[in-house]
């Protein structure tokens, strides 16, 4: 079984691929820089390319999608773009591109946030992204075919990364990364569909 | 007090504006088409010159976008962007640019629907704008400035359009269109901000 995660090389995506090869699954990274195989998500012909290049893939992770933090009043149409081409348009393409690459009843397991459901100032082009993927991937779970699944997982924010977000996040309370992870095992290795995992 | 119908010219609009009128308020339609001031909502620079135009604005409703119809398998990248553009960025470009444009404590609503939280084939691409649209009304609501207000009203498929759409729609119980006239009066004359109005 073949699972490849874009944005391997993160924060998340290193928890999430140490965690799948520790269960001993077979697990290539993708992303832009440090990565075992190259994808740039705002390009759709860069995901096709990588697809092309990985014809036993079973199941797709995406830890990655940059997004733009900015207080709405400061914002301009054009500073929301980052968002709508990154997290939410290019993890949507890596199923859009990918249901013709992936092998029969593989998956798509996308990562939104907490950010739509418990909202922050300056949060909201990140939120618009996240709904924008949640809603997706519900709907895409009864559209996929030959029985691909499709699931994301929303985490709050993670320990690991709470020191350096804390002024942003001010009383909430950050989850473990290991459980985080382990929901990300829980798609692929599940059998449910059309789900987000909520792990605040 | 003055409000704004962007889409006021659709099946939906008309029902709102008319709504509004027979209440007593000053109602002006925006569109492309058939309405009192143009507005192309995929162009951020027609939003501003509209904007620029109407200086004793107090409330937005938008009952406009256009979203791609299409099979999941079907879709490519290209073809989601008519919802990306249209839906959900030109409903959000109203928000961008209409904060600095509208009077103090006035509201922003917007329109999203059923296909998100109850999905159908080939709703794939209008479930993600109306996901991105719901999850930046909450945010946005902690975020805008002026005690300007911001909520979504999510309709069912409504009666008046069930004949044309019941293929798509099997097994759904259309709303009335006035019942969903009536949400968006609640979102322009109340004082609730960062909801939806699910009218299912």
């Amino acid at each position: 079984m073949q699972i490849l995660v874009v944005g391997g090389n993160g924060t998340l995506g290193k928890a999430v691929v140490a965690r799948l090869r520790e269960l001993g699954h077979s697990v290539i990274s993708g992303g832009r820089h440090d990565a075992d195989v190259y994808v740039d998500l705002a390009d759709p012909e860069s995901i096709k390319n990588m697809y092309t290049d990985l014809p036993e893939l079973d199941h797709v992770i995406s830890t990655a999608g940059q997004t733009t933090a900015k207080a709405l009043v400061d914002m301009q149409p054009e500073d929301n773009m980052l968002s709508v081409q990154s997290k939410l348009l290019g993890q949507i393409n890596l199923v859009i591109v990918g249901q013709h690459y992936l092998k029969d009843g593989g998956s798509f397991t996308l990562t939104t946030g907490i950010k739509k459901d418990d909202p922050i100032p300056g949060g909201t082009s990140a939120a618009m992204a996240n709904g924008g993927v949640t809603a997706f991937v519900k709907s895409a779970a009864i559209d996929l075919p030959r029985g691909l699944r499709i699931n994301a997982i929303s985490p709050n924010v993670v320990d690991v990364s709470f020191e350096k977000l804390k002024s942003q996040f001010l009383g909430y309370t950050p989850v473990s990364i290991t459980d985080v992870a382990e929901a990300f095992v829980k798609s692929v290795v599940g059998k449910q569909t059309g789900q987000e995992y909520q792990i605040y």
